[in-house]
């Protein structure tokens, strides 16, 4: 088996998620966590793994075969990816829903250039949610989709509460509402409004003299974050913030309920119960990373997405094997 | 927009679905039902669906895009998707896990010597079931597959209970566990025997002066059907299995529970709810049609299964507009 040699761009939580991952697969190796950080405060999970400044990765090049790119979406990725592309095959995680056409162009032109193989936007939404989006659609056409997300953190909410005035520190979770939920997975097609489907409560430390009342209804009506919701606010203590809010756990669901017929409706279900989101993020690059691997060897250059990729190329097993023991 | 001319072959339930099934669909039109049965005694769906024998099908290969073939596992498919894939291109339902390996391969010689693309044993199992099984492994590979059926009837185990002496109709119906069901969704990987996973509930109807006792023992009895299994036997009327058991509901989970690292345990769940097994069965039969002439039209000729199939490839939508809309 040919080992698949993976090199990590940044180091937060989802590029430790990818180093936890790749140890989880035998047909993988680890040639190096690439940082702007300097290299001695980085401490890998494998004390084997070698740690290099950005500025090192170039000269990297020829014992890397995938690099996954672990930063953010609204600074790093749109600059990373079209960037690296040119000189590495690469996977990314891009979720700014809006901008992926966009995302997707500036990295397919470097990369059909330069005959390298890249995936944008895996992960779970966008990646696997947004599979079942597809399937759902496409197996059942006069048919409704739904997501649900949560319960869970969710960092962008989180750090829009973080940046109001007043607030020194705060997490915000997602929660699906259940009868939703319910009524969704009855088959009935319900129409619901944003207010309907989710609610957010929030876990909010004060900055020393700031006004309780103020700073929740500071959060309650920002725009497009939290006005069409239901919003709790509970004002908690640094230590409990840190004691009772460090995990990040994720998930949630996609239901395609439709009609094959007038009397015959079908549901499909999609989901996903996630201790901690990032290490699940890092492990659906990983299996994308494989995948990037074979479509670069057999000549399928440019970039692709989760819609592109047959789920046979995400399995180190062969397809002879797939067909024997999984079909 | 190309309309993909749709032969199908056989008008069981599966066929029947199929037809419902196209008629959902913009981008499909029904070319022909072929059976070998007299033709006059065929009704379709749509009175204008001409309705030939199976010895008229060669003479109408240039108006026809893709054959879904409705034949049974047993008998038909083995014989007839090695046939018609040297003048088609064909998609089946073949669902006999074991000869999975068999089968593509006598798919395959025909379908690449004549220049012919197939995808063999679509459907939710094989099928959409399969490509959760693989993804599962591929996102989780430190982990457990857990695949429930039911609560549905079973075609096959309803047969065998018909075939027993004093037995003059009978249906079957599986149901998962929700004891096991609960453990397996809790992460903690349990090891379940085929008795705690699965029960089987049997709805006889007796022959005139039959032994009711005796019916009984032979069906719990059964080898392979039900001594591996906790079955109910309950006696009704042939009235009352008329009026009570023709629907043909079905469904069943696939769970992949895994740790990305040593506490965090991740959650994957798909599941269908299916008020008919044939019609679902049906509709993902012509969605992966559609995947069939693409195939086709790309050169990717010989034979395909769930796992060589891009998702992309399901949809009617173009690449840009799935990146745009649904990613």
């Amino acid at each position: 088996m040919a080992v698949i040699r993976i090199g990590i761009v940044g180091h937060g939580n989802l590029g430790r998620g990818v180093e936890a991952a790749v140890s989880k697969n035998p047909d993988m190796a680890l040639a190096g966590i690439f940082t702007r950080r300097p290299p001695h405060t980085i401490t890998p999970r494998d004390a084997a793994t070698p740690v290099h400044t950005m500025d090192d990765l170039l000269a990297h090049k020829d014992a890397i075969d995938v690099l996954i790119l672990c930063g953010g979406s609204k600074e790093d990725l749109p600059r990373q990816s079209p960037e690296l592309v040119a000189s590495f095959n690469i996977v990314d995680s891009f979720d700014t829903h809006a901008r992926i056409p966009e995302h997707f162009a500036a990295v397919d032109a470097p990369a059909r250039a330069s005959k390298h193989a890249a995936v944008i936007s895996a992960g779970w939404d966008p990646g696997m949610f947004s599979i079942n989006r597809v399937l759902g659609e496409a197996l059942l056409p006069d048919g409704a989709t739904y997501t649900f997300w949560g319960d869970g953190l969710s960092q962008g909410h989180s750090d829009a509460v973080r940046k109001l005035p007043g607030v020194a520190n705060a997490v915000q979770y997602t929660r699906p509402i259940k009868d939703a939920v319910e009524r969704v997975r009855s088959g009935t097609r319900p129409v619901l409004s944003t207010r309907e489907k989710h609610q957010r409560d929030c876990f909010v430390v004060l900055e020393p003299g700031a006004d309780a009342d103020q700073v929740r209804e500071a959060i309650v009506a920002m725009p497009h974050y939290f006005d069409e919701y239901d919003t709790s606010v509970t004002f908690i203590t640094a230590e409990e913030l840190a004691r009772d809010h460090a995990a990040m756990p994720h998930g949630g669901f996609v239901i395609r309920s439709g009609n094959t017929s007038d009397t015959q409706s079908q549901v499909i279900e999609y989901s996903l119960k996630l201790d901690s989101n990032p290490e699940f993020t890092a492990s659906v690059l990983v299996a994308y990373a494989r995948a990037v691997y074979r479509l670069h060897a057999m000549g399928h250059y440019g970039a692709h997405t989760v819609f592109d990729v047959a789920p046979g190329l995400l399995s180190p097993k062969s397809a002879e094997a797939l067909r024997a023991e999984l079909l």
